[in-house]
């Protein structure tokens, strides 16, 4: 039986243990809080982040984050984007020579602008191909519930995304290997960006046509970062691209596309924080990918305009006049 | 000043009109009822389709075809798929030797699996280069409304494609052009066929994740079939493709969705159709892409399910197993 430690007792991580132990894996979950830990451990439940899900019995939990990787062969990593570097540091001596990582994660580091699977292979001292991203259209509620998903697993060794695939293959979600990590790690942090874009525009009262324009023309941008950072354009054509985009921008549960909202209704950053009581990652991430963009010379106008809108104080109005307003040209 | 005949005062038919007048064209609306030609010509409503729409002063309107295409530069044509051979029969003497022909048509023709701008070079004895497809997510509610929106001009003669981009750009539409016609016409009516598997999971009770994967594997086999037929795979991610299966999947005014959604509560074809009053259009094309799909070896699971719930009662809730149930693979 597989042995698999899920770090990070969130919405998607929790999930995701429960995905592994319906696959037939052994699992258990860190949780940094004991209470939480006792919650999954006693009553398979995680009454903070997903309270209607009983977890199987394959699932148990620990605040002891190196006992849960001790011996695992597959590492889950679903902590926050910019707490992962200093967390790795106290786990990495813990994880097995042959153990697979896996990324459920999707941000920039800031300050470095690295992806996520690279702030992994650095601070956890592994070779990039022991490390997995998994990525795709998957509200962790959702799947809780076990409607039908499918979802993306990337790493540049196809032995190692087939088993991981594998590792989570169940009744209600259909897992794809792919070998662009790059791309669907891409599409996974732009595409909290254009959610932003797309609740601007939907609370300033702009229909499917616009609305539309918004998705494909974001991805449009995201896919020539990718390219110019060494992604397969097709990728963004996939569920790690555009289904893991138009998920979250239907979505009205998505951070993302609430706090876009906020902003189109003419708040500020601050009264939109205040609003949701938190700040959604496109806020942060637009900055790092601005820089992304910029220094390899690529042209992101929805990205550009949300970083002024977000940081700079820019109506969304005049954002969406600027946006139609560049000259035409060649799709 | 460009003199533009639009042969079809459907919703969008209409709604194009507006759009090369505002851009500056001079236009004569054909109108096969004289009711409709009468309206637009003498209150600048189009009563029956987009009421709230009032037409710009360089529109006006006929039930005369003949008299309307003679001496346009631009024949656009917007007309029933079904009916375009028939029509242009009639009319392709009035053509103009240099005129451009643009469809708006988004359909295959049924018998030989042809595509609108196939239907349009044969009838009208017109060379490839010299038609014009626009295709991309343009609700006509919503461009009447002059919400921003974008869409595809696709020619393999650049010039004439950048000619057509001009005379439609205006402060609410922003035309891109692209040399894959092929690629336009498939993502227009395969979104149909995938439109009607969308509307069915929602009836289902199915969430973002479902739905998300629907149009992600939706785009990824029309793009499948594009590639077999000659198309550029990137064009699927372009707003002829992604761009209009979202906008239609997103619109609950949407006649595929909504048939879909019909055909997901239970209902059977003819119980859909007295419901709605019509039959969706990716009822029909379901069949000749099948056929497309079959005579070129290329795998479509979606449109398969969907034309076996449409024409052999299959349930719903069964073709969502059967997709779910196919061997995991890569990307």
């Amino acid at each position: 039986m597989t042995r698999a430690a899920v770090l990070g007792a969130g919405s998607w991580g929790t999930a995701f243990a429960k995905i592994l132990a319906d696959a037939g894996c052994d699992v258990t979950v860190w949780a940094r809080r004991p209470a939480v830990a006792a919650a999954i451990r006693e009553q398979r439940t995680n009454p903070d982040y997903l309270p209607a899900l009983k977890l199987p019995p394959g699932v148990t939990a620990t605040t002891d984050a190196r006992a849960a990787i001790r011996g695992a062969e597959l590492v889950v990593l679903a902590v926050p984007s910019q707490t992962l570097r200093g967390n790795l540091a106290d786990w990495s001596s813990a994880i097995g020579p042959d153990a697979t990582l896996i990324s459920l994660m999707k941000g920039i580091e800031l300050g470095t602008t690295k992806r996520m699977s690279q702030v992994i292979a650095e601070a956890a001292h592994v070779p990039d191909h022991r490390v997995v991203v998994v990525s795709g259209p998957n509200l962790a509620a959702e799947i809780a519930a076990e409607q039908p998903a499918a979802t993306v697993v990337a790493c540049p060794d196809t032995t190692r995304a087939e088993q991981v695939q594998k590792a989570i293959t169940t009744r209600y979600l259909r897992p794809y290997t792919n070998d662009d990590v790059i791309g669907c790690e891409l599409g996974g942090a732009v595409k909290n960006v254009i959610a932003l874009a797309y609740g601007m525009a939907t609370a300033l009262g702009f229909g499917d046509n616009t609305r539309a324009m918004v998705i494909t023309r974001g991805l449009a941008e995201t896919a020539r970062l990718g390219v110019a950072l060494g992604a397969d354009p097709l990728t963004f054509a996939g569920l790690a691209g555009l289904g893991d985009l138009v998920g979250t921008c239907s979505s009205p549960l998505s951070r993302n596309r609430t706090f876009g909202e906020h902003l189109g209704r003419g708040e500020t950053i601050e009264q939109a924080q205040a609003a949701t009581r938190q700040t959604a990652e496109g806020v942060k991430s637009c900055l790092a990918i601005r820089d992304l963009a910029h220094r390899h010379g690529v042209e992101m106008p929805i990205t550009e305009q949300v970083e002024r809108v977000c940081h700079e104080g820019l109506d969304p109005r005049i954002a969406v006049g600027a946006l139609m307003g560049r000259s035409v040209k060649p799709e």
